[in-house]
């Protein structure tokens, strides 16, 4: 499982703060601790604390300062992409394109040069899907432009685009049909990867719904998560489900084997 | 979901001494414990402690004595059956016939006749499968057969047999395969089932295994399972996939809703 670390998010307040005081030992310490829990990529988001790009800069350069995890540059502006992508010690994730023609063709010649992988959302110029079937044709346009620009099917993350339970229902079982689908397009296919936390926006068992939903999610085939590495039961869930899919070998201690990584 | 509780079985030792002790408290104290936690059926099983019909219909008697929750036989003699049957004041589920040509000739019209439901297991006379073909085959032998003995899809439970995760791994991914064709036999579905343990049985981290697993199976279209209907993080993991799937409206307040039933 590709485990990508959310928590360096201009949406959480310590790191907005960080940004605008240009404070980086609350980047590093979310970097030493993201990296800690085998995060695969450390996700970077400047959210609304900053437009700049040497702000993202300078949060790439903090987290590697300290740790030597590959960067998920999470912002979708090619400007900024393209000064932060130069700072990345190793190939990033580029977090992320649409399946919009004017976006593909921005973003998936950059993913392209720098050898970077990129997530595919799902959506385009008519917006989010709200079945399966648009979520499968939009991820066909996604795969058909990537492998046309030279990228392989693994560098591309195909993002279902999760919606909130306790508003959009009925989305979450078309979400699984659709992942089942995304696995089909290559062979070797692309990886298949979520927002996640996103199942439980407003309800009240946010822990419970992310862990399910994310068994779930697994059972069809996804194989990557930007969430929460430090949730100790949401990553134990992962790795059992994992062993389900027969991905790793069972040992009776696979759990205390992770995390004494 | 189809809640099937698993302790009255002579497999435990309590049970096994009330048997051979005609101890009615203690049966009678796991079928209120089952009933309370929202049992579907309480299953009944004689175990090792007696091959006597009078000792199961006994049992049966003293569950119905303390709650109205339908019996699940678990026997598959012919004999046993026809005696335990006739006394089960609500239609039983019988558990369990196999694609045995045999056995389902013998065991389908007992649940015709008396409008009982019935769990197929997927094997037949050449033992248990090893892959999801052949799980599927099997399942359709199970679908054919009870449909010409004018049982209804709903009266059929498909078990796709599940095997340990520790010792035969590649098994439970076959499973889920598996699992997802079996909703496609007939429209409304037959019901799928599993006796969920086994998939943790030998292993270290049983419950762990056993919800994530549940999980992943509900992900597939399974509906129903015998379980220990006690283990509330089970329980509410099945809660929650069942919102996944759009099968029941969610509510903020669906755990503690359902535990106050």
């Amino acid at each position: 499982m590709i485990l990508i670390g959310e928590r360096i998010n201009a949406g959480f307040k310590d790191i907005k703060a960080a940004i605008q005081n240009k404070d980086g030992d609350v980047i590093k310490k979310w970097a030493r601790i993201q990296a800690n829990c085998n995060a695969t990529y450390i996700d970077v988001n400047l959210g609304t604390a900053s437009n700049k790009p040497e702000d993202l800069c300078w949060m790439i350069e903090m987290v590697q300062e300290e740790v030597d995890t590959p960067i998920s540059i999470d912002n979708n502006k090619p400007l900024m992409l393209k000064e932060a992508i130069k700072v990345c010690k190793k190939p990033p994730l580029i977090n992320s394109t649409t399946a919009a023609e004017d976006k593909m063709n921005e973003l998936f010649p950059i993913a392209a040069e720098h050898n970077a992988s990129i997530i595919g959302l799902v959506m385009d110029e008519s917006g989010s899907p709200t079945n399966a079937e648009k979520r499968v044709e939009n991820a066909g346009k996604l795969v058909a432009k990537a492998m046309e620009f030279g990228l392989s099917p693994e560098q591309l993350f195909i993002d279902p685009i999760i919606m909130p339970l306790k508003f959009m229902q009925e989305q979450a079982s078309e979400i699984l049909k659709a992942v089942s689908q995304f696995t089909l397009f290559t062979d070797p296919p692309c990886h298949i990867v979520c927002g996640l936390s996103n199942i439980s926006s407003g309800a009240k068992h946010k822990a419970l719904i992310n862990r399910v939903f994310m068994a779930m999610l697994i059972a069809h085939g996804l194989d990557a998560a930007i969430l929460d590495v430090t949730d100790e039961e949401l990553i134990n869930t992962i790795l059992t489900a994992e062993l389900v899919m027969n991905k790793n070998i069972y040992a009776d201690s696979y759990i205390e084997a992770f995390w004494k990584k």
